[in-house]
């Protein structure tokens, strides 16, 4: 019998999560002795529509990655056999695969801090290496640093709607991706429903019940003679839950009506309290969020329960948010799932990795590529311009030695030589960290209405260089026409 | 210094890729004693407003998880060390981590084979078994299956717009889900650029070279002096990938202008034909695809190289596809990306798992949800019938032991108290199994322009069990009024 295969992702593997050509790529860099160093630069182009900033995030895996991956003897065995490499041992390849079994990632990389807010063509991710070290990584790192960016800048959305109200990230069963809740927690989520994610990283979890909890607990019931009211089986479940978890309960209570549901909470809230516990919330996972709460408030504060909280959750991204907490509903916390974790509204980015530098021993050779729409700068360093109140101004992009006054570089060095030289952080910093980056951040950059575009400028170094560049590609004698 | 992780899921810990309320259920039940066993479905409710179809994968990987996950002492340590667990050696939750640390998945387990075209309502996969091992499966189940199954489902409409001309799956970098080049082979493709998926799996890879292998390819140059015609490169860059592998290049002309890349990929297959080599094909992944698909075909053929084909990709869908096979582009192979591997247009599908049976040593009580747009059958068998020229004609769900002429049941036993009595097939044989359902789906529901809603009746058997507990319901004397 054929058994299944889980195709996770390891250490002995992940070099193969790669592109063909990646590989191809590098066997004609080496059987053509190539020799000089590339720099690559990792940006987005282009914001989409409803972003008007994005929050950087993965770059731990990325980094990683960058310090352990290694070509294993199955993956090179397995490269020879394919029928690019044939006569590989004594052939053209003579030394290739000896090559990559000694493969070690030995380039510099800059990176932006995992949570900073970043904007269009502003490189996220700097890497000056050998040919073969540069590019090969491209894919692994592309697909690592899009998602989680993608899902945390999402996530920074939703939790600035929120206005301070925590934010749970609930969608791990619909997440592109198991990180993503790694990634909403970078923009700012309080806790994750992710147990993976929350032992892996040490972050908090939370959790309530499910409606299956409720549906089955009426196990003596027999749904066709033996009838009695369903609120029996809930005020049951709540009791079964509560004496299990008596400082720990959240009783879901829209089963089968909300309001019969809050009145069975609160008979056994009040139970609990005789015995000395408190129920921290019940959740409302559908119906009309604001009227619900409302009322079922009113219902608790009523029997003296004005310590419980209302959780809701069902469906919700910002704009739901926004209206719940524009409108002061009485909520204490939001779950949010499937809009979150998979960025419904900008579920992929426009992020790239580019070849912006030439270098060997005589010169540097910067590229550009100009065709309409897809501009690539060459080699350039964020900077940010914060105003007198220490709000975000405007960002520039500089030549790397240019001086701009009152400028703070974006990209630190994270590896020197393939050695890392930068203390990662905990999530519990980066959360911190991007959460502070928001409160810098004018107000009009968040407004869920539209989007406004943040002014990146070129410095006056940039701009010859390009502007030169573009000269000589219009006078027909230069090499920059593409890439 | 902080090292930084990894986030890899393994056998080891893949148990802990779930919702902490699943947990949380599970030590409520275990302390309540509860004995019955439950009957779970997974289904979509609605299809997304694009799909008339959806294409079912992610099987292998969930048959994976259920055979081999496992509490392990790390994780029962961790969970022992939370506030909700306090007290848990000598109290309330005795025996509880005794249960988990000897836990083995032991339910009966059906599926409809992965490949197959399913519709609204019909489980994907049933899971019948205690309380808690039901239960708690169903954030890792449902993360697998429905990551696969929404990709697998684009792919699916792009190879079916393509008519037969191979589409290559490129889209690793800015995929939701590594094994999204699995589905997308499931979905039709030919190959995939995932060397990872292709090693893990055995299937076709594909792959030709970037842009910056071409900008490289000009080492010597010093760009503001010494100026030379931006093609020299590029034809230096095509001799020496041809010469690394004479019969497995594909030359990227676009990098600078097309039709000098063009030109320049002729003279070096020329050259290449007097070595006895062949150039496999030019790549063209920008520009107006059809107006110069047609010119360098037309090159091409007037240099005799007739057999040198033509792939194309940037940015292509369905709807781009369809737009050049109906204008006969001269096209042999078009490359998806980004808009494949996120399933652009529809990157989530409301795929639930849902409570409809409770059994216990009496009785079986079927559950159903009643809200708005929000039925939950009970429990159901989908079954199809094909009309006379074996073409899918409808669906029916019925009771299991309803008898229906000419159905067949989609669901097949894959597990018996946990063991499996499945054979898994190869990716292969998913694939070709797919293409053949597609073959037997009406061109309606194909369509690209609207989507067709394909009929899923209800069987006798099923009416009559739904109505009977709406009845009950409507009469206030039933237990079914939500879930």
């Amino acid at each position: 019998m054929r058994m299944p295969k889980s195709g996770f992702v390891n250490e002995e593997n992940m070099a193969e999560v790669t592109d063909w050509y990646e590989v191809t790529m590098g066997g004609a860099y080496f059987t053509n002795s190539y020799k000089d160093r590339l720099n690559f630069e990792l940006f987005v182009r282009k914001l989409p529509e409803r972003r008007s900033y994005l929050v950087s995030a993965g770059l731990e895996q990325a980094i990683y990655y960058l310090q352990n991956m290694k070509f294993s003897e199955d993956y090179i065995s397995w490269m020879k056999a394919q029928p690019e490499f044939e006569n590989s041992d004594d052939g053209y390849f003579k030394g290739f695969f000896d090559y990559l079994r000694n493969f070690r990632f030995g380039a510099d990389v800059w990176a932006v801090r995992e949570g900073s807010i970043v904007f269009q063509n502003e490189p996220i991710l700097r890497v000056t290496g050998t040919a073969i070290e540069a590019q090969y990584i491209e894919t692994y790192v592309l697909n690592t640093l899009h998602i989680q960016t993608t899902i945390a800048s999402k996530a920074s959305k939703i939790v600035d709607a929120a206005k301070g109200i925590p934010v749970v990230d609930f969608g791990l069963r619909r997440a592109h991706d198991i990180l993503a809740s790694r990634a909403a927690y970078i923009g700012g989520c309080a806790a994750t429903s992710n147990v993976f994610v929350a032992k892996t990283f040490g972050i908090p979890k939370s959790g309530t019940m499910a409606h299956s909890f409720i549906l089955a607990s009426d196990p003596e019931l027999d749904a066709f003679r033996n009838y009695i009211l369903a609120s029996n089986s809930e005020l049951e479940a709540f009791r079964n839950y509560g004496r299990t978890y008596p400082d720990h309960s959240v009783f879901l209570i829209d089963t089968y009506d909300i309001i019969e549901g809050a009145k069975n909470a609160i008979v056994v809230a009040k139970e609990m309290e005789k015995e000395g516990h408190r129920l921290k919330a019940v959740r409302v996972d559908s119906g009309d969020l604001l009227q619900m709460g409302r009322k079922v408030r009113g219902m608790l504060d009523k029997a003296g329960l004005n310590y419980v909280g209302i959780f809701v959750s069902g469906d919700l991204d910002e704009y739901k948010i926004d209206y719940l907490v524009k409108n002061n509903a009485p909520i204490t916390g939001f779950g949010v799932g499937t809009k979150m974790d998979s960025s419904e509204d900008a579920p992929t980015i426009n992020m790239i990795y580019k070849l912006d530098e030439i270098m060997n021993s005589r010169q540097r050779i910067p590229k550009i590529k100009l065709s309409k729409d897809k501009l690539t700068l060459p080699k350039r360093m964020p900077l940010r311009i914060y105003d007198r109140n220490g709000l975000f101004e405007k960002d520039i992009l500089a030549l790397d030695d240019e001086k701009i006054e009152g400028a703070h570089p974006l990209l630190v060095k994270i590896m020197e030589k393939g050695e890392l030289i930068y203390d990662i952080p905990s999530l519990d910093e980066i959360r911190k960290y991007h959460l502070g980056q928001v409160s810098k951040l004018p107000e009009k950059y968040k407004s869920l209405e539209n989007s406004v575009e943040y002014p990146v400028e070129l410095s006056p170094g940039l701009e010859a260089l390009t502007e030169k560049l573009i000269e000589e590609y219009k006078n027909g004698n230069n090499t920059n026409k593409g890439g």
